[in-house]
C-alpha cells in the first residue's frame, strides 16, 4: 500500500538500548534504568482515589473540548501560585498530554511548509511531529556557553514562522531566567515569529524556580503536563495555554482532532492539584538523586557535565572518550549493566559525543547506578 | 498572533443546538437529548473493576506506542469471534480513540495537497481533521437509492490518494454489504488509492452482521474504538488495523506524536472484552429504541427514513418541510423541548434539508421523544 513522504520520521535510537535492557533482563540480569524519561511513581494516591469514586457514580462520556471547568480553573489558580501570573481559566486548554498540545499548536500556527527553530540538543518528537505535520524543523545549534539554550542570534532573519524553546530542557536540564527568555520572546515577536514555550518540568526545579513565558507575554503558546511533576506520564493529559484570540480556533481543532482529553485522566488530574505534600516528597528524591548525580559522575571519569536546574537529566560530553555514543552506551549496558540514552537523539549531529543521564528513579537505583558505571570507567 | 490557514476549519452547528439545550436546561426545562452521538451508559462493571485493581497495584506509566500487547492480542481475537477473520495481533494498533487512529493513519498515507474522498453525508471531523492535516476532502454526495453510502462510479477517474468509507455510518446508519463493500475497496485499489473503513459502529448493528473490510482485503486500514459498542467515550481508547507493511511506520509516528494511548483507559479497555453479557443488554435497549423510532418517527410525520442497519441514528429527509434545518431544530427544541441535529454538518450542501436523530438514550426518554414530537408536528 501508498505511504507518505511526510511519515518516514527517524525511529528513536534509545529504543534499541530499551529493547537490549529488556532482553538482558529477561535473561535473568539485574539493569539499573537511567535511560527512562519518567517518574517511577504512581499518580498520586488523590489522584487516584478521586478517579477511583468517579468511576462509582459517573458515566465518564465526552467532556467538553477544552476540558473539565473545574480544571480549567484549578490550573489557571496554578499560575498564581507558582509565578504569581494572574491567568483567565478560559485561555486554558486541557489536553491529551502535552503531545496532544503540540498536534494542536502546531496546527493551530503553522502551514505546510512554514519554518519551525528548535534547538539542538532537544526533546526529538518535536521535529519528528513537525515533520510529519509537513513543518520543516529549523535546527538551531545551541552552545554550551549557552548551556544548550538558543539566545537570538541563533535564529534573527532567518525567517522562521514559530520558535520553541524548552525550560527546564530535556536533554539538558537547563532553564532560561526571566531576562534570557523574555529575549527570545521579543525577538520572536518582532519577525512575527509565533513562540511556544514548552513548560513540561516545571515544578522539578532545584536551585531556582522556572519562568514561565506568561510573566514576559500574553502573546505566547505555553504548553504542560501532568506526566512530569504530576508523576501522571501514561494518562496522557497536559494543558495549554493560548492568547485569548486563538482560544475558538484551538477549540474547533479539538473538538474534531481529540474530541476531548481522556475524561478519567482529567478528573485524576484534578484531584492531583490537592496532592502537594506527596508531589514534593518525590520532588526531594530528586533532588537527593540529583546531588548523588553531580557528585558521583565526575568521579566515575563524566566530567563534563553541567548540574541541572530541573528535570531529571545529566547531559554528558563525553567526546574525549568516544565518537559512538551508540556504541559506547551498549558497552556501558553490556558490562555495567546500566541503561543509558545516546545523544544522538537530542541531537543528530553532536549527539555521537554526548549521554544523558536520568536519575528519574529511586536514590537506591542511583547510587547502585554510579557505583556501577564508576567500576565500568575504571577498567575500561 | 499568526495563525495557520488550514486550522480554518468549520465550527460543530451541533454545538449551537448542545448550548441552546444547556441554557433551556439552566432555565429549568426538560430537554430530551436526541442530538447526543454517544451512550447514555457506563463504561462495564468489568472496565471499571479492571481500573479500580490496576490503580491499587501498578504505576501506570507510559505503555509501549503500539498498545499493551494483552490488548493487542485480545482485539486480535475480535476478529475470530466477530468475523471468522484470522488477525495477526502484531498488525493491531491500540489508539487515543477512533480520533487518534484517524491523525495517525492519515499522516502515514497521505502528503500535504494529496486528495480524499469522503461519502456526503458523513462523519464530519473527516474532512475537518483532513484540512487541519493539509489534505484535500473530496466530497462524494452519495445518492438515496444507494442508502447514502458511496459506489465505485462515484469516485473511478478522480484520482483519489484514499478513500475513507464507514459502515455502519453516521448518520445514516446504513451498511455495506459484503459485496459493495468489495467492490469499492477492489475500485480503489485498482487506482492505488488508500482504502480506510471506519467501522467504530461495528457491534451495534440489528438485522444482519457488519463486514470488516478484513474480510475482502488485508491491504486495507480498519479503524475501530471502544467507544460506542463497548460504550467508553470519555476513555479515549480505540483501535487500527494495518497492513503488516506498514507496522513499523505506524508505529514510529506513535512513539512521536503519542507516546502511547491512555494506559488507565487500555487496562479498562481489556476489562470491557470480557462484559459480553452487559454490552449486549445495552444492544438489547438500542433494538427497543429502534424499532419504537422507525414506527414513531413516521406517525409524528417524520416519514422520508430507512431503518438504520446498525449505530443508533436515523437519518431524516425533512427538505418538503423545511430548506433550513438549523432553524427548525431551535424550533424543535423551543417547541418540543427535543434537542436534535441538523443536517448542516455531516452534508454541507443537502442538510439543510435533513435532520439526525440519536436513539441512545435511554427507552423512556426516546418514548417521551416521540410523543413530544407527535405533539409539536400536530400543532405545526
Amino acid at each position: 500500500m501508498r505511504n507518505s513522504t511526510r511519515s518516514d520520521v527517524d525511529p528513536f535510537i534509545v529504543m534499541d538500548v530499551m529493547e537490549a535492557a529488556r532482553r538482558a533482563e529477561e535473561a535473568g540480569r539485574h539493569i539499573i534504568h537511567m535511560e527512562v524519561g519518567q517518574p517511577s511513581t504512581a499518580a498520586p494516591a488523590g489522584a487516584r482515589q478521586a478517579l477511583a469514586k468517579a468511576m462509582e457514580n459517573g458515566s465518564l462520556g465526552y467532556t467538553v473540548a477544552l476540558g473539565i471547568p473545574e480544571l480549567r480553573a484549578r490550573i489557571a489558580q496554578l499560575y498564581g501560585d507558582w509565578y504569581d501570573v494572574d491567568l483567565d481559566p478560559s485561555r486554558v486548554v486541557v489536553t491529551s498530554g502535552s503531545s496532544g498540545a503540540f498536534l494542536l499548536a502546531f496546527t493551530a500556527l503553522f502551514d505546510a511548509g512554514d519554518k519551525v527553530g528548535i534547538g539542538a540538543p532537544g526533546y526529538p518528537s518535536y521535529r519528528q511531529i513537525l515533520k510529519a505535520m509537513s513543518v520543516e524543523p529549523v535546527m538551531l545549534e545551541t552552545a554550551a556557553e549557552n548551556r544548550y539554550q538558543p539566545v537570538p542570534s541563533d535564529f534573527v532573519g532567518k525567517g522562521l514562522d514559530g520558535l520553541m524553546v524548552a525550560s527546564p530542557a530535556n536533554p539538558s536540564g537547563t532553564m532560561l531566567g526571566k531576562d534570557a527568555l523574555g529575549a527570545l520572546i521579543d525577538a520572536a515577536q518582532a519577525e512575527n515569529t509565533a513562540f511556544i514555550s514548552d513548560e513540561i518540568y516545571h515544578g522539578i526545579e532545584y536551585e531556582a524556580k522556572a519562568v514561565t513565558a506568561l510573566e514576559h507575554s500574553d502573546d505566547v503558546y505555553v504548553i504542560n503536563s501532568f506526566s512530569k511533576y504530576f508523576s501522571m506520564t501514561g494518562w496522557r493529559v497536559g494543558w495549554m495555554v493560548v492568547p485569548r484570540e486563538h482560544v475558538r480556533r484551538i477549540e474547533r481543532l479539538a473538538q474534531n482532532m481529540f474530541i476531548c482529553a481522556p475524561h478519567a485522566s482529567q478528573i485524576a488530574a484534578l484531584g492531583a492539584l490537592d496532592c502537594k505534600e506527596e508531589l514534593d516528597a518525590n520532588l526531594q528524591v530528586y533532588t537527593r538523586n540529583r546531588q548523588l548525580m553531580i557528585e558521583g559522575l565526575p568521579k566515575a571519569g563524566f566530567d563534563r557535565i553541567a548540574p541541572p536546574d530541573g528535570a531529571f537529566y545529566v547531559y554528558a560530553d563525553v567526546s574525549h572518550i568516544t565518537d559512538d555514543s551508540r556504541a559506547f552506551c551498549a558497552e556501558i549496558l553490556e558490562k555495567a549493566g546500566v541503561a543509558v540514552t545516546p545523544g544522538l537523539d537530542f541531537d543528530p549531529d553532536r549527539g555521537a559525543g554526548t549521554l544523558r543521564f536520568s536519575y528519574a528513579r529511586s536514590t537506591a537505583d542511583i547510587e547502585e547506578g554510579l557505583r556501577r558505571l564508576t567500576e565500568f570507567m575504571a577498567n575500561r
